[in-house]
């Protein structure tokens, strides 16, 4: 029985915060028995467990993550082909579902570029790569994306992205930088290590062949910098982004190219594993915005008002 | 001899570092020896040539402020119009020229409102005042003082502009938030006491009849948080918040009303001076972008780019 | 069988980033057979669940939360034992234990003040209250909890905690405030409503009767302010305040007090778990220090060094 | 006629946003009449003048600059007292007096290491270079020199100083990082070109050889990252780091070296006036702290207070 996309927000906030299954264990009607609440040696009951195993059970999910590809190089370039086979997007996805995400694609060439209403209402976490043919976006599909960012949902910038009308208009500079591609090598250093975008990686990332992308970079400054990167040819660039807009979270990550093989690199893998998992949507109040009733007892019988 | 508009981004970028010389100096040859005060055309004495140090008198300029208004509700309500005779913009304008700053206006009425290539280029900081008309603001124009910003120039953004395009497409986000009027009392607490946006301010700025703005604002998390306000029907505001964008510095400024007195205020006057002086551009490297030759020596026979 | 708490920094670690199963499974040997990999309806091999059944299976567990409290006004006052029957520390134990942590408490009075090396290696998030015993808590211990945050242990400073020394150390400022016990209302303000430690929180949090907190609070900027609070004497206080030092998340949270109900609140209570949630450390980088060769081949004849 | 330092925290304010005078009008007895207050055309007086000319005249100063040095390493290598014959503290003292800046040393030497409770409240910014004897450091002066920075006094940390115990107290984490003394090539690229402390630099500063510092540098992550540094080993730096602390400003940067002629470079000597400038005291409120009155009518009559 195919996985339906059903979960809501709220359904998923609750598997960041208790514990996270796989969604077929709503299906099968959730864990047998020997999963039930269980007590310690001093008779204490395990909350968590408790949690995640009676009253979570129907509404935990995986987080949904849609991988976005404008897909042209692959078609034009046979060199892109053999290095992604499935797309960019196929790569991406692919690296994703095999670290626990729920993953579909999405590209260019689809109607609504694959974005519709629909697919954002189930996305926890948009996933974008484009570099030739961003004017080609819809501005509609733009706004809806920015929309869906600004209500929560997690937005992942890669790579030539960083010149996308979406990460543009995010951002609200012109995001622009220097760049060379010249398979040089590239090193991103870890400057936050407690930062959960940083779990499971070394150090530094060393990337024998990378295309270099160089301050300044016009953006604003990150809310939190967590990777910085260096470049044989001697540029410096803040390649690990972190954001907040509305109640959404966003993360730009530098690496990643169509004519080498950066998606393919485990390490790479691993910190757009963990940037799914930060920028999955959380569970927090809807602000309300507009005329508002005072709280406390206040005189309102001020009637200047010219509107 | 009128003042023409000389002063470059460069030269007014010295005056910040060493000290502030009238713009007829430029045009007339200098200071004499004596080093005394001189009059401009119009008579007015220019207090910062008593700062004359002979080395620097050819590059350096007063902070040039141009004062945007829409100027709709002075033309439609004769309450506003009692309270601003010369306009919003003519208050504004005229608390800064009294505390140092050559200030000139533009209003939405205007031929391209006033903002001209010609006027933007000429302008260190822009102070920003719209409401009732923020869709009439021509898309060209908001896109010129957005491309004039990024460059360089500071903008104040003034009450209800945390509406207007120009601020919303630097921020990213919807800029909304709960409003209430009531007349009820503002208390502006600075929460950053070392920021010269703060200086000769109080602990607080009391106003006893304001809008009520409320949180949750739709905003970027500021750089610098300025000042938080505490509303009597129960609310708070991050009411001063400072944020860089490209290599522009913007400033958003809560307080200010149409049928308020608020820009009679001595101490947001104050505010509105001390943010001129933050705003004002800076001398830093105009960044290059694009395709960079390598500075180090690196192997460029890589040959797989497919554009 | 009795939990053992054994589980390290990095087994912790991976429980955030893949699966939260209780720590008995480690000694029980791992799960069974049915908890064996599975394939949804399609075929696919649900990864997550892979990785946590069998990779995983014995090195995760439960937050481990250590409740720190003075537990000095409880002793001496029959109002606030009234209050806490079973001190702060077990209402805020209690709270978090119902919402799935592991925790213990610790108190002033015990050897080493309940904070061994030994408890501390073994703790994820430390929760600190404190206010008429500030000085008597011993320099050696201050030191070894600054050591475990900065390494990565999670840290919640409860408001007077503000002024303690371990808060004080690891913010470098005087932490110090304004503040009047009045039985007044509190209202706290969702400012990030994308953050996880708002999440299913309201708008804002109402406390009917709180010590008031004012601005100026003497800290270092947040690095994300969560909570901003408006109390009804007129005063506003950035009251949920996160920050990163070395590996360790540290949050500050305002309201509590010895006399007012405020860690029976269940509002209250869901922050102090999402704290603790967003606080528990993560599985980055080890940072290394000190003399490092060089990655890329220098020159590295140069023999100037003087030391 | 020596030069009395008679200047207050808030006679320096007036000179940051009117003009600097050199002390040596105020020896000279001040400006003479022709520069009093004035009136312009139209009969407004012109405000800043008679600020600047009559109330302030006695009072505006130049920003005075302390420049301390452990000074040990020029008194034991010959090669080091070859380099700066005046001590580092010489060459950075002598820098910033051409660059307009009232400058005084210290060294560890003196009684009090030079700096005396007098010198401090003279002091607008303090320099601090510190590389062999950062525990010969008495711990009063360093709790001083942290009073006074939170106080609003600036404080600039140089190189080596990134470990020393007023620069670990006031940032609360260890400040460790990597090194290496191969006389290696960094380039400082210039990431926020709209910061002063960029004014007047190209978008990169290039030093042929140097001392390599590389990341993770223990710091909280900086209020502002001005620059951002590449070094030939593969490392790269966060080199200069804004932080706002109490009322004071902070800057660290990292170039400077005892073996390498780091201080007598151009660009760097710019860099250290830059952030003279930014650093130096404002004006804003001085806060109070402690028990407050409400603002507000408020029900004061409980009395559940247990001290």
């Amino acid at each position: 029985m195919p996985l339906a996309r059903g979960g809501t927000r709220t359904e998923h906030s609750t598997l960041n915060r208790v514990a996270r299954y796989p969604r077929e264990m709503e299906a099968s009607g959730g864990f047998d028995d020997k999963r039930a609440p269980v007590q310690n040696a001093n008779g204490r009951t395990d909350c968590r467990l408790a949690n995640a195993v009676t009253a979570e059970v129907e509404t935990t999910s995986m987080t949904r993550v849609t991988v976005w590809n404008e897909n042209v190089h692959e078609q034009e370039h046979e060199a892109v082909a053999d290095l992604y086979p499935d797309g960019i997007h196929g790569a991406i996805a692919s690296a994703l579902a095999e670290r626990g995400f729920d993953t579909e694609t999405a590209t260019l060439q689809e109607p609504e570029h694959g974005l519709t209403e629909d697919v954002l209402a189930e996305t926890d976490v948009l996933t974008w790569w484009g570099h030739a043919a961003h004017d080609q976006v819809d501005d509609e599909v733009v706004s809806r994306v920015k929309e869906r960012v600004l209500e929560g949902m997690g937005l992942i910038v890669l790579h030539s992205g960083h010149y996308s009308k979406i990460f543009r208009e995010l951002m609200g500079t012109t995001c622009s930088l220097k760049w060379r591609e010249a398979a040089e090598t590239e090193r991103l250093w870890v400057v936050e290590p407690g930062h959960p975008i940083a779990d499971g990686v070394e150090e530094y990332i060393e990337l024998p062949e990378t295309e270099m992308y160089g301050e300044r970079f016009d953006i604003p400054a990150p809310d939190t910098l967590v990777f910085n990167s260096w470049f044989e040819g001697g540029e410096v660039f803040r390649s690990g982004c972190c954001y907040r807009r509305g109640a959404g979270r966003i993360f730009y990550f530098r690496p990643g190219h169509e004519t080498y093989p950066i998606y393919h690199n485990e390490a790479i893998q691993q910190v757009l594993a963990n940037a799914c998992d930060w920028a999955a949507a959380g569970n927090g109040p809807e602000p309300s915005f507009g005329n508002a009733d005072p709280i406390e007892a206040i005189d309102e019988s001020d009637d200047r008002s010219v509107h």
